[in-house]
């Protein structure tokens, strides 16, 4: 494959805006030292999680190590056994079990489940040793009450400078939307449930 | 780790709705036979490409094989440099210069490498080898006319049976979203651009 660089020089450069800086080629480990990012991923739509974890994809090619705490889920999704199987920068970790939680009457398992994620994260963020942390689900657990907002404000507030910190879930609270540097909200505008389409793997999980 | 099941046991089952069938064990290369969906992921916001790359990585670890489409880029984003470096399952083809491309006036260079990865993207989902393929901008590429509209319906319309087909990026025409199982919008909320924080490795590339 050629090199952008060379295409580019054919194609009239004068006229062309460069899209952002050239990749650094690098086999170091990247130290990352850019004021983090705070990032929600909301919204009622498909794809939440899969942004989040593309995200860290795109994190680990460019050298940072990733970390993933995922609430209310208790069963390996596809991107758990992919990473464990293919992709050492990223660590998942669950809290929660494989069955739905009542939104209304949670049982105690439920937040002290989700509790002890929160906890594992805190524990994660602190540790220095990642450059980018995904709480997956976390405006759920917030929403059912499992976990208090007061204290995932603290947590972000308090957060190292050059960490790169996603929440992902419907319901994200204003509080967090107003402390977030990038919020997209996911719109479904159709869905495969309404044609009858059931839940498969490599899809739904 | 305990496994989703035995902590389940302890519970209350009665009230659990079980959210998916279990993910079956097997070391075989899973061959899909289900039909396969047409997902379309839009909108003006942040994580179209992740979101897909993220249900690539699902899919990856369910066994299948994914066939990524880059139109309009020409240079290695993250998730490119950590396919390439971890992920067998995963190939990915670029057809764009690592430059914009200008709407109303598109070099003739920048239509023959989108039609280019047109051909390749046929080419792929003909193969046979693979469960899933996402055409990355492909929206884009269809709003700037670089690419025919009517080629992309029909390439939808004859799609293999099983394969799971992706198409992302801004400005889903309309034709397109009618054909799709799935279209998430995605809207931005808020954009870290707004506070003068500038493309960064491992979040916009």
């Amino acid at each position: 494959m050629k090199t952008a660089k060379s295409k580019k020089t054919s194609v009239s450069p004068a006229v062309r805006k460069k899209k952002s800086p050239a990749v650094k080629k690098t086999k170091k480990i990247a130290v990352k030292t850019d004021r983090g990012l705070v990032m929600v991923i909301t919204g009622n739509g498909n794809g939440k999680t899969t942004a989040a974890f593309g995200q860290a994809l795109r994190a680990i090619g460019q050298g940072y190590k990733v970390f993933v705490l995922q609430f209310m889920k208790g069963r390996k999704y596809g991107e758990f056994i992919a990473a464990e199987k293919y992709l050492p920068r990223l660590t998942i970790r669950m809290s929660g079990l494989d069955s739905f939680v009542m939104r209304d009457n949670p049982a105690a398992i439920d937040i002290e489940l989700a509790q002890k994620g929160l906890a594992a994260a805190k524990k994660a963020i602190a540790s220095g040793k990642y450059d980018m942390v995904i709480l997956d689900e976390i405006n759920v657990a917030l929403d059912f009450k499992l976990i208090g907002l007061q204290e995932v404000i603290e947590l972000i507030k308090n957060k190292p400078v050059s960490l790169d910190l996603i929440l992902t879930g419907r319901y994200a609270p204003p509080e967090i939307i107003e402390l977030a540097d990038t919020v997209s909200e996911i719109k479904e505008v159709k869905h495969h449930y309404s044609k009858g389409i059931k839940d498969r793997a490599g899809i739904e999980y």
